[in-house]
């Protein structure tokens, strides 16, 4: 089958490797061909082909939610999970709506503009995110005095809209990824606990345990099915100290917090992404084995001992083959043990490694 | 690091998709543009540009052994495993000889021309192996009276040489993979249990249970050290009814008993390779949990139920994207599961699914 990916980023690479054995062809639409996906696709095609790129390939999916109206309307056919999910994704104030509106248990906010925000009396500590670009904490500001306000003021033009949050102070962020096939089975993956760093992803494990699993696995379910998702769904959650869920946001995609499945569970993501919206049987998403994931933020292969860290049994690398910038995501390890405290253990040596003594304990 | 491959067909492939990850680039050599390979490296050669290849790349190594001399010469450099360790095996006569005279266990052989073949007294079974081309059962004949000589006799000239043994009535075939670095560090994957048909392994699976196990470690063990190999050996073995192991053959690159690791062992054996040969530490030969493989031997996907195949939890397929031919190597599948009996119950319904009634049990 010609499966077509919009977006040629780490997503679409960790997609198209693991789909080869599948035996796919796969169509990458990106601005660049030496992003990550285009280099190893059997086809590369710029936005401004995005009909001959819809035209070549028998199923359209996306690994990036910010792709350009234009590109999309010119497709001509719809993509797998719906454009319709994507244009949601492209707005956090439609996503946060959606779910408000739909049931779902988020926390209580508001939509204001830039200007009004500098009119709000603080009485509490806000996060005020931008509308757009909503990803690795990009747009995106914890404001407990009108000093915080100011990086938001440079960036932002008086009547850009904001959702503003009470900041949730969390017992824990976890995550939950579901993947859904076109008669509507579902099947999931365990809760992964995730530890953020500035708004970015700098690790996650899995399984985690909690009471919650199956009040989340019907979340995630029902949200499938609201949003009509082939493919998979990752759902962030915030469990506040009360010990209860609270949607922060989806992904109809697949997700950094799922990397570890590459090597921890029966089926990757990625092949279950695959299996899904190519009309294939889902594959089981047990684990083999506990398994955590790092992240690589900012560091290229020079800037820590590559040698020391995959001498750690249990370690494998991910190396996504992108040009060097701060905080960037430049690719991943995944850790895997037999139990989760050996995954801890050696997550913090890891880390240690990879950051030095700047990392943070694993919690 | 740049990192050149001789030979573009699955093993290759395998090696380039596994190898992605470590952020190596990857040029193949080979007849075909279109070999599996070939279709996912950063760049392909043809045999008659050798040499640029050979500039192009850091290191090279080799997944087919059968590569023409005129190729091995122009390369100007060596490859690792060495060169000497390919031109052993392109003699099944010189191996032999190599494994008798450095002390090896192996079943008692004569080297003898198809004319002397036919002057034979017959009063135990023969397998007469002809000197090249020795893979996947071909060139390979059963003697048990003069009317099977008919098909060497039509195939071969009068003064071929055939490595001429003993018909060895044995318990089981087994395999043991060993990777080994530039310190001549070295790690084991478990011994694997191994079933051929017609010359042609049609399933495996590991770990298998032996007595052996240590004796056969220090025959791999020294193997690698005598023929100084840097990467895989695997290491073909017979177990007699007496319980006593023969050396059947070595192959010095990845191995199709040892594909079941892609999905059962902490590192696969394409990526450990990938680890020795560009100086990397060896990653763990662990096993994950027990995994088997079948082989998809002449039939492509049109000729089974591929969904029934993948509804089986733990069932992974791969698809070399090779032309059909009969008997052909054109994919396999890997089985996972929690026990070992449970991996072989699972591969019997594989088999059933994918040749019919016609499967033999697994053993």
């Amino acid at each position: 089958m010609k499966v077509g990916i919009l977006g040629g980023g780490q997503l679409g690479w960790m997609t198209v490797l693991e789909g080869r054995k599948l035996g796919h062809e796969f169509y990458v639409l990106d601005k660049s061909p030496n992003s990550p996906a285009a280099r190893v696709a059997d086809g590369w095609y710029p936005p401004n082909r995005a009909r001959e790129f819809s035209d070549r390939c028998n199923v359209i999916t996306y690994e990036f939610e910010h792709i350009d109206e234009n590109v999309l309307s010119s497709l001509g056919k719809d993509t797998t999970p719906p454009l319709e999910v994507l244009r949601l994704k492209k707005s956090r104030i439609l996503e946060k709506r959606f779910l408000l509106y739909h049931g779902y248990p988020v926390a209580p906010f508001e939509v204001l503009r830039t200007r009004e925000l500098t009119q709000l009396e603080l009485r509490k500590t806000l996060v005020a995110k931008a509308q757009s670009l909503g990803y690795d904490g990009k747009g995106q500001y914890v404001i407990e005095s009108p000093e915080d306000l100011k990086p938001l003021l440079e960036n932002h033009g008086p009547d850009e809209e904001f959702l503003v949050e009470e900041f949730v102070d969390f017992s824990a962020e976890v995550s939950l990824i579901g993947v859904r096939d076109y008669e509507g089975r579902v099947e999931m993956y365990p809760v992964s606990f995730n530890y953020h760093r500035e708004g970015i992803l700098l690790y996650n494990y899995a399984p985690y345990d909690t009471p919650l699993e199956s009040r989340l696995k019907d979340i995630v379910s029902r949200l499938m099915e609201d949003l009509k998702v082939v493919g998979l769904l990752a759902v962030e959650f915030f469990i506040t100290k009360e010990g209860e869920p609270l949607v922060n946001e989806f992904a109809p995609r697949p997700h950094n917090t799922g990397h570890y499945t590459l090597d921890g569970a029966y089926t990757s993501q990625f092949e279950n992404l695959l299996r899904a919206i190519t009309g294939l049987p889902l594959g089981s998403t047990d684990l083999k084995l506990p398994t955590g994931m790092v992240n690589l933020l900012g560091v290229s292969l020079e800037d820590f001992d590559v040698k020391e860290l995959l001498s750690l049994p249990g370690v494998k690398l991910y190396w996504y083959g992108k040009e060097k910038r701060p905080k960037r995501k430049l690719g991943h390890v995944n850790v895997c043990g037999k139990s989760v405290e050996e995954v801890k253990e050696k997550m913090e040596v890891v880390l240690k490694s990879i950051y030095g003594e700047a990392y943070l304990g694993v919690e």
